[in-house]
Order: structure tokens, then C-alpha cells, then sequence
């Protein structure tokens, strides 16, 4: 089977957790050893998030007043690299030397016509105070909202159209290469007028771009891996109960709030949907099971 | 012909300009217009230098005090992300938009007993006063060496022994995708005695990886593009001379000085030795002639 794994950005760095590098190579080791029982039974593309990374890149950069911070495309390359070597070297560890990784940067086409970009939603870096949110977006040209009592830098995420780089993805698989690529969603690139490629200031999903690529590479299986069991309904609640085997339109009806499962949900249905195949939204330490249909959430065509 | 090129880090971000995305960008442009030529017309394999864009992160990372700066193995991949973006999407604006192109991230092994490790030479990261440089010697165990009047931070430089993706890396070549790989030397890995692999804190020469690159793809011409003219004899003096056509005993007998030429020519002689067929030293500006054997330096064997 070929099967793409999604990992949430959390299940790398957690939450309220230090951000240092050895936190992080950490939660890959656990993360590795969740993946490498997959990764010697089945085909394996893994992306991956990257919002805490690009959060620490970011307050580095703010924090080094000689140098203008670089633009998100750029951070979202850097993560790339770092977040792959990671995953490359610690799920390397676990599997026998002679199976071939390749950690690809991917950049994902958007179109600028996305009405995301009249509507930036996406939180990135530092919390600032009201003053100094206008001070910056008047210097800047960024846009901020309030998040509790502090002020952030909001951009757009788009919806992904094109994954540049998924021929040479496609031909490392075929020769049993196990693939870590569209890190953080991908780089948000478009098309200028006259052609050429430029990166834009945005978050792709990464998990609408984990079903993209999963529809494109035509796996078998699309998995979401994250810290819970899977798709609830009535979560919070007494009458909380884990779905087990539903059908896009059965989660569709579900009415998942955007920012938590919403995108989750989304990127499953339309997976399913557009392939007639499988795909999963469950806990990373499940995976196997996940995998095998005996954990998590199912999504399954009718 | 397969073409390996290893353009220098200064080629990228040049030394005294300002470390911005858009300086870097700037030149990442212009190398891209040298090298779209070759591109068209031979197999293509590019890595590349990060010395200034490490040096960045590093001062980045230390001015954010609130978690501890990353190793330089994972800055390393940072940069491996950052610059092949760069490169991958410059070069590619010049080129058919069918040409398919990876970036791939690439650790290099190194050998524990390597005697670089005894002494550290290449320095890393930012300056320090001499009583900064003795409190954090003692804090995280760095070597500090003088640097002008200042101190810097040095750490190992050993020899690249194995290029642990070389496999994805021919595949995606014979399929005719340009790649972008070994950036800044490759990431520097050793395996611990239990047999897993870690990153190190060193930094492989780039002209040496890039020359174990070339002899490991069989590449036709290994190139170091840089940005003089070539190897001088008599550099600096009224009698300087660019050396048209050496072989690796003639160039050897030169002496050239570690740090400036010496490793180009070092990585240079190795390859022709090995392999039998040609290097070449020169400006990046040349780039074309060089690969037609018109302009820089060219190694061939007797």
C-alpha cells in the first residue's frame, strides 16, 4: 500500500512546550518509532506541520534587530530542511541502512485569486501589544488581529493547486524511497504576470496539502496523524463519542469548527471523495492501527 | 555531460553586503542567469556554500534568549532549505516550466577518528569579546579562537566519507531532474557505536563534498564556480598568472594556502585523480566557458 501521513505540527514540538532542539528531536524519536512499523510494511510519503518552528524562527529573527526578518516563504524553506532532517535521521535510525529516504523541498502552487487573500486567518509569529501591532503593520503593510490580549500577525491560507516537485516525489517512490516533502503545508508560491514563479507571504493548510498530495501521488490511504483518537462528536462533552467508520458526507454533517478539526475533516471528505479511497484522522501513536483500519477514524466512500 | 557545480557561499551572499533575503535573492538571480545555459544543455547537479547564511542564524539564535540556539547540524539543514529554495526557484524561472527539479536535503557521514576533530579550524557563528568568548567556553564546552580583535567560535572541519541519499540523488538524474543537493557541505553525521547516526557540530569543506558528489554520480566535469578567474600563480603580485591548463601534480606543486584556494584545488586534484576526468576553478560570470573548457582553471589528468 502507499500511504501519506500528515503530522501535526504539535505532534513534533507540543504546545507550551520549551522550543529547543532537543524537545523537538524528542517528539520525532517518539514520532519515529510510531511511523517505523508502517515504514517497513507499506510505501510511505510523510509530511509534516510546521507552525511552532516558523514561531521560533520568527521570534529569532525579531529578536536580531540588524538584519530584516525574512519573509515566510523563506522560514517555511528553512523549516523544511530542519524538520526533515529530523524526521530523516530519527525514523533512518530505526529501519534497516539500506532503505533510501529523500527529504524534497515543495514548493505548492495558489492562485492569487483566492479569496483567502481578502481574508488573512492564519496567526503566525510573536504576540505583539496594540501599539506596537501598528507600528508594524503601518511600516509593513502586515496585517494583525487581536489574539486574548495581544496582537498578531495574521496572513492568508490559500487553497493548494499544484505541488511543483510532485514528479520527482513520484519517481523516488516508485524506486521504494521513503519521502518526507510539502513540510508546513508546502512554500505558498504563484504565478506572476509574466510568468514567473514568486513565494508568497501565506500558510497553505498542511493538511489540505497532505490531501493533495495523497490525491496526486494516488495512494492508497490518506492519514492524519495528531493527538487524539480521532473525530469526536459532542466532544467536551458527557456525550462525547469517537467516529469509528463514516462516509464524507455522514462528516460533513458534523458541522466541525474551522482552526481545530475543521481543515482535518475537509481534506479527509475531499481525499475520499476525489479517489474513492481511504483516509484517516487519528492519534500518531495509533498509527499502525490507523493504518491497518482498527483505530482512529475511517473515512471510507459509501 | 553531467555537470556537478558547487558554487561558493560568497557567489550567494557576498561578504560586507547586507544579510537580507532580498541581497540573497539578488544574487541567487543572477547565478541563476550564469548557470541557465548549462542547464539546457547538460545534466545538472548544483550544491552549495552557507557560511553566511549560518553565520546569520547563528546571530539570530543568540539574540533570542529565550531558547538555547540549535546545533549546527540542524542550522545546516535550515540553510540546505533556505538556499535551495532560492536557487530552485530562480533557476527554474528561466528554464521550461516541464524541467523538474529537487532540492534535496543531504547528510554527509564523517569518520569519528577524523584528526579534524583534534583541531578545530573554521570558524562559525558570531564574534566575541574575550571574556564572552571564556564564559560561554566553559557554559557549552565551544572552542573559541581569536579572530582579529575579537573571538569566534571554531569547530571541526573532517572529510566528507559517504553521501548518505547519493541513490534518490541518481535516480532523480537519470530522469533528467536538475538537483540541488549537499548544500553547505553537507549535514555532518557520524554513527554512535550502537550504529545510529547523529549530526555533529562541524562543517564539511563544500568544494571537498562537492567533489565526492562528482566522483559518486560519475560526473563527467566537476566545477567550483567562485568568483575570480581561476587558479593564480603569483596571486597578488605583478607577475600573478591564471592557470589555464594543469594537471593535478602541476597544480599541487603550487602550494596553495588553506582557507583560500587550497581546498578548491585539493577537492579539484581528488577528483580528476580519482574519476580521470576534468575539474575546473572559476568565476561563476564564466560559468559556460568553463564547462566547454574556454575559461577558468581546468584540471585534467596527464
Amino acid at each position: 500500500m502507499r500511504v501519506v501521513i500528515a503530522l501535526g505540527g504539535n505532534a513534533l514540538l507540543k504546545r507550551g512546550e520549551p522550543m529547543t532542539a532537543a524537545a523537538q528531536r524528542g517528539n520525532v524519536k517518539i514520532a519515529a518509532q510510531a511511523l517505523a512499523p508502517v515504514a517497513l510494511a507499506h510505501q510511505l510519503v510523510l509530511s509534516h506541520g510546521n507552525g511552532p518552528q516558523v514561531g521560533l524562527l520568527a521570534l529569532q529573527a525579531a529578536a536580531y534587530q540588524d538584519v530584516e526578518p525574512y519573509p515566510l516563504d523563506v522560514l517555511g524553506a528553512q523549516t523544511e530542511g530542519m524538520i526533515g532532517y529530523m524526521i530523516e535521521q530519527e525514523l533512518g535510525n530505526l529501519l534497516p541502512v539500506e532503505v533510501p529516504f529523500a527529504t524534497i523541498l515543495t514548493m505548492i502552487e495558489v492562485d492569487p485569486a483566492d479569496p483567502a487573500f481578502q481574508n488573512p486567518t492564519k496567526f503566525v509569529g510573536p504576540v505583539y501589544s496594540q501599539l506596537e501591532a501598528q507600528q508594524i503593520a503601518t511600516a509593513k503593510g502586515w496585517v494583525f488581529k487581536q489574539d486574548g490580549d495581544k496582537w498578531r500577525r495574521v496572513v492568508p491560507s490559500p487553497r493548494p493547486k499544484t505541488i511543483f516537485e510532485i514528479r520527482p516525489i513520484k519517481w523516488l517512490l516508485d524506486k521504494g524511497t521513503i519521502v518526507i516533502c510539502a513540510g508546513g503545508g508546502g512554500i505558498p508560491t504563484m504565478f506572476n504576470p509574466d510568468a514567473s514563479l514568486s513565494g508568497v507571504e501565506a500558510v497553505i493548510d498542511k493538511d489540505l496539502a497532505g490531501s493533495l498530495l495523497a490525491q496526486e501521488l494516488q495512494a492508497d490511504m490518506f492519514v492524519m496523524a495528531t493527538d487524539v483518537a480521532g473525530v469526536y462528536v459532542d466532544w467536551g462533552k458527557p456525550t462525547a463519542r469517537l467516529l469509528r467508520r463514516v462516509t464524507p458526507a455522514e462528516l460533513r454533517a458534523g458541522n466541525f469548527p474551522a482552526g481545530s478539526m475543521g481543515p482535518k475533516v475537509e481534506a479527509a471528505c475531499e481525499f475520499v471523495e476525489k479517489t474513492g479511497r481511504r483516509a484517516a484522522i487519528g492519534a500518531l501513536a495509533d498509527i499502525e492501527a490507523i493504518v491497518a483500519g482498527e483505530a482512529g477514524t475511517i473515512v471510507e466512500p459509501v
